[in-house]
């Protein structure tokens, strides 16, 4: 049984690589649900939606959406005056919808993501991180904004002053979610944003120290080559969360409490001594995910470095 | 100033052929809400819209909906179990949305349909017949079912044991209909159903005397043509509501209180003494609307036999 903590665009790839290489039954994504927000009065769960239509085999290339999706509503509501900057597509749509709702005649969100999973025909299991709603609320000099604005929105721009979690303290993970973490043979931790995505995660009450638990079987993937994050601007996320190294050796530092294994890119051997010093076991991979083999290969070398 | 009272396809082909002949400007619609409804946790206004879509000049050629809209929102809620026999198009779709999102900030319907006019581009005015919420209820031998499910997901099949429409005692007009109706050069009832469009719209109280006030002014366009409806199960509604004939010389004796005028077809001339016989008096025309010249055509013969 193979475990991942997964983001969006970039948790996807891994967590699909993982079920190319071994099989949907046996995998158990625990997303992060922090950038989920409202949208036209719509719950819109980004990550898990990935995550689904990734496994699902229905993303579109893009990384996010439903394949060859098309945008007549949300260009109707930007006739209507309505902001449109979220790139919802039409039968995306029926997606947060559907959620919505479920979950205005009282299920939980996790019960939501069972069902899409079921619907869409997803073998793997997919846990959102906690069924409470939990913001991530990102402060720049111009204020506060929600996650998407910042990221969407406004494309990153703004350096980030700091980063605020709400619900995150008072959220219990969701059914399911510790008990797979304790009963996994491997626990992957993504290459997603450790600040964003995979800090999230890790700061719902319960989960960093179930998987501290299971060190040995935790292995992580570094989002950051040569200094740069493969995808998304977690190096902004990272300043903003008080780092100033936006390196695979910091990733590792970040992880060294819940990750004996390590993976980063050949390129960055430099840095696997440093993460020797941290306790942390590097392990030397092409980490790069740009189509289905890569993911698949990128899968069976985490998998076969985990033991 | 003329005003004209409609509910759905037929309807707003009335209307539309008004706007043809005399201009937007001048013109008012007051439209029935009887057939309102919730899908999806939207509300839906099926003859409002049509009546805005068809004044913009984006009404679907099959009458109703938005012009080349697509179904994949729909199609989505269908893979997740959701019914999806009511036909809402993508591009639809952000009408109700906004619609929604309005009244869940506290606009009344009526602010709704004045912005949703300003945003298509519609010069005419557009008023439901009331803000309160009004729904038609139909009783056949199976149950009750709601308006549409009756109309669209059953196809009318069914007879109608009795029709009841509730909230229509407590419903007040919406702001502008008396006065609309008070200040008109010419009152048009369109080709509608006489029970389930025109008929929820005269049962708003105070409108049906606000008409009698005017009756002189006020002209009816038969929706019978040869004892059978133009469109729609109109007999059935008129069975429903306790009629046996299902005539043009029946529709001027449901509107004989209301209205001095009655436009039938030119075939239907054996009904016209039946009609002077009510005191009404009877116009013969060819009162089918198939396309755009043929609806300003007889809202010409509308406008003339009004004097």
């Amino acid at each position: 049984m193979i475990v991942a903590l997964a983001g969006g665009t970039g948790g996807s790839k891994m967590v699909h690589g993982l079920a190319l290489a071994g099989g949907q039954r046996d995998l158990t994504a625990i997303v992060n649900t922090g950038d989920d927000g409202e949208f036209f009065g719509l719950l819109v769960c980004p990550d898990l939606d990935i995550n689904l239509y990734c496994l699902a085999g229905v993303v579109a290339d893009r990384g996010w959406g439903y394949a060859d999706d098309t945008f007549r509503c949300l260009e109707g509501l930007a006739t209507y005056g309505r902001p449109a900057w979220f790139g919802l597509g039409d039968r995306d749509m029926a997606t947060h919808i559907h959620r919505t709702l479920m979950m205005r005649d009282g299920a939980r969100l996790s019960d939501v993501v069972d069902d899409l999973r079921g619907r869409l025909g997803v073998e793997a299991r997919v846990l959102p991180m906690t069924d409470d709603p939990v913001r991530t609320i990102i402060t720049t000099p111009t204020g506060e904004l929600r996650f998407q604005e910042y990221l969407v929105r406004d494309g990153a721009r703004e350096e980030i002053e700091s980063i605020r979690i709400e619900g995150l303290d008072q959220a219990a993970p969701a059914p399911g979610v510790i008990e797979a973490i304790g009963s996994a043979d491997l626990i992957v931790i993504a290459p997603s944003s450790p600040i964003v995505s995979i800090g999230t995660i890790l700061g719902v009450p319960g989960v960093r120290d179930a998987l501290a638990a299971r060190r040995d079987r935790v292995i992580g993937v570094s989002p950051i080559v040569g200094g740069v994050p493969v995808e998304g601007p977690a190096h902004r996320f990272l300043r903003g969360a008080g780092y100033t190294e936006c390196s695979a050796r910091q990733m590792a530092e970040i992880y060294a409490d819940v990750c004996a294994t390590f993976v980063i890119h050949e390129s960055d051997a430099a840095e696997a001594a440093g993460i020797e010093a941290l306790g942390v076991r590097p392990v030397l991979a092409d980490i790069l995910m740009p189509d289905r083999p890569s993911r698949e290969r990128l899968a069976r070398t985490v998998i076969e470095a985990a033991g």
